[in-house]
């Protein structure tokens, strides 16, 4: 049976054996969310980097350049890291270069790592995501992005929710699925109201940044799509439907 | 309002400031749990140390010598890690020499990183610990011993019953200790049940180690002492009653 495991923090991640696996990078607030956004939108392609500096360079070759640090939009980009800034019709076809404190870093980590294939989730693609994970022939790595290496509430929170939906399908005997399965069951029914109890929500706070931006990364299902690396690039694999 | 927070895995403990904050130790399966049955028997003190080798060392000082690795009591040595070879009477005011794969390490990092007081904590000693806690002045770390590193479900879910009994006394904004709660609300009617599905329970049925192993280290206020450092040694500080 193939197997499940969770990894809480990208500085954990060289405990777990990478290779040849599927890792799901999972950035709640916010970067895997404005990835899915933007792939609903009609983005072609994302180019993840490790640097705001490195994001520029691609303006020369026509991207839009999208840069977060400390969950604000670095002044002189196009875009930051809100999910409502990627819902832009204008974003259609589009190329973007997108540089975030937490979740470009643990793709970028994935890759070096040695995943096989590295898989965008968050709650607006967890129905897409589920499915094609049950298809999937490989064991599957939940990497959390966490902030700046620290747990976060978030991340681990639908870690447990996609293990939820998966444990039929996958064997599973890694501790912190346990743990994020248990959390989210606790607490599935106020997911709102527990996460603007947590460090980013009121680092949101601080910055004056609406909860209306929690309660769009939480919606289910608003951006079915299914973004995949494929070789630097993250593009939309979304399966036709029957498929 | 004093400060609580948890640390997961001892590789994130360089994340959290530890300088003058109060430490608890944990690591349920089994050093801190061995060590509370230990004091509780009536042991003088105990020195956490790094390796069996330097354990060894301190035989020449009348000092009785514990170790283990990989959850099996090492060849030759007086004791392992078993919380029942600490209840044996003929133990009464000797000193132990103890090492073991994960929680003497920790000990010995909260040390390293400044830490003002080391405490060590169980479902043994809870309620001594908590009642302790909850006078100190000190900002407190719950720091889970973990297994090489990787997190685990026992001593989160221990972290997570301990924040719930001080969450009136501290204020908490650390989100490794909201999922522990979480985590904790859901399992506790079913602790035992839960843990025996965890990699080290596993791990104990792989070397034919007894459920019973499992089940004393999650007994309530069995052992009710209060462990601290003093110094490079761990001696029983349990408070008078009244006190």
């Amino acid at each position: 049976m193939k197997k499940l495991e969770t990894v809480l923090s990208p500085a954990l991640l060289s405990l777990t054996d990478v290779k040849n696996k599927t890792v799901v990078v999972i950035d709640i607030l916010r970067a895997t969310s404005s990835i899915c956004v933007a792939f609903n939108t009609g983005v072609a392609k994302i180019l993840p980097v490790s640097t705001p500096d490195e994001a520029k360079l691609f303006k020369d070759f026509d991207f839009l350049c999208a840069a977060e640090r400390n969950a604000e939009k670095i002044e002189g980009f196009d875009l930051g890291n809100s999910p409502k800034e990627f819902s832009n019709p204008l974003l259609a076809d589009r190329n973007i270069a997108f540089t975030t404190t937490n979740g470009t870093k643990a793709i970028k980590l994935s890759k070096e790592n040695g995943a096989n294939i590295i898989a965008i989730g968050s709650f607006l693609n967890i129905e897409t995501l589920v499915k094609w994970l049950q298809k999937q022939n490989d064991d599957v790595i939940l990497l959390c992005s966490g902030w700046k290496d620290k747990v976060n509430v978030e991340d681990t929170l639908f870690a447990g929710a996609v293990a939820i939906e998966l444990k039929a399908s996958f064997s599973i005997s890694c501790d912190s699925t346990l743990l994020a399965m248990a959390a989210y069951t606790s607490v599935k029914d106020s997911l709102q109201e527990f996460i603007l109890q947590s460090s980013h929500a009121k680092r949101f706070e601080k910055l004056g940044i609406s909860t209306d931006e929690v309660s769009t990364c939480l919606q289910l299902n608003t951006a079915p799509v299914l973004p995949l690396m494929q070789g630097e690039y993250i593009i939309n694999c979304t399966p036709q439907e029957g498929m």
